[in-house]
């Protein structure tokens, strides 16, 4: 690994009216961006378990890691991310995106 | 490395009154948490670069890793952290916390 990579930190809430299973397929379809997008260098997710109450109401977490600023613009308006954003849309209710450099 | 690892990521926007001086002073004392509480078992952190627009006026980020629930939860009342969230207060304007157990 690079000694600093690009993180892309993507914060979801999904609307009350979104079911267990919009919101599994919505995290299937990001984890297959991994294997649509080779610019994609690295993907985790998970379910905010913070007892600190500090999540805004967010709850679902996904850390996508690039190895530079071109293959992140690449990445963004890519027709698979594209197509992933069109079917996160209607069950989206808040959302916030970080990308950052990794320093120790 | 364990095959999943908890991450507690900090996000936070500093308020307009606070110089750089106070950031830098604030990032100092976050990273110097990691030689003063063995239950860190990673750490990372840096400054907003997304193109996106959806930081939701966010701009530094931390990824403090731990391996346990337990550790997790030693460190959020130790004496170290709370000088640290000391320190903090007077210049947070925005905080948003996310812990969440890696998934592939």
């Amino acid at each position: 690994m690079p000694d600093s990579v690009l993180r892309h930190v993507v914060l979801f809430a999904f609307k009350a009216t979104s079911s267990q299973q919009d919101i599994d397929g919505i995290v299937a379809a990001f984890k297959a961006l991994s294997s649509k997008i080779s610019e994609i260098k690295g993907f985790e997710w998970g379910i905010n378990s913070s007892p600190e109450g500090l999540n805004q109401g967010l709850t679902h977490a996904f850390t996508v890691t690039f190895h530079s600023d071109a293959d992140r613009d690449t990445y963004i308006p890519h027709p698979a991310h594209q197509e992933f954003v069109g079917l996160l849309g209607p069950h989206l209710d808040k959302v916030t995106v970080i990308d950052y450099w990794t320093k120790e």
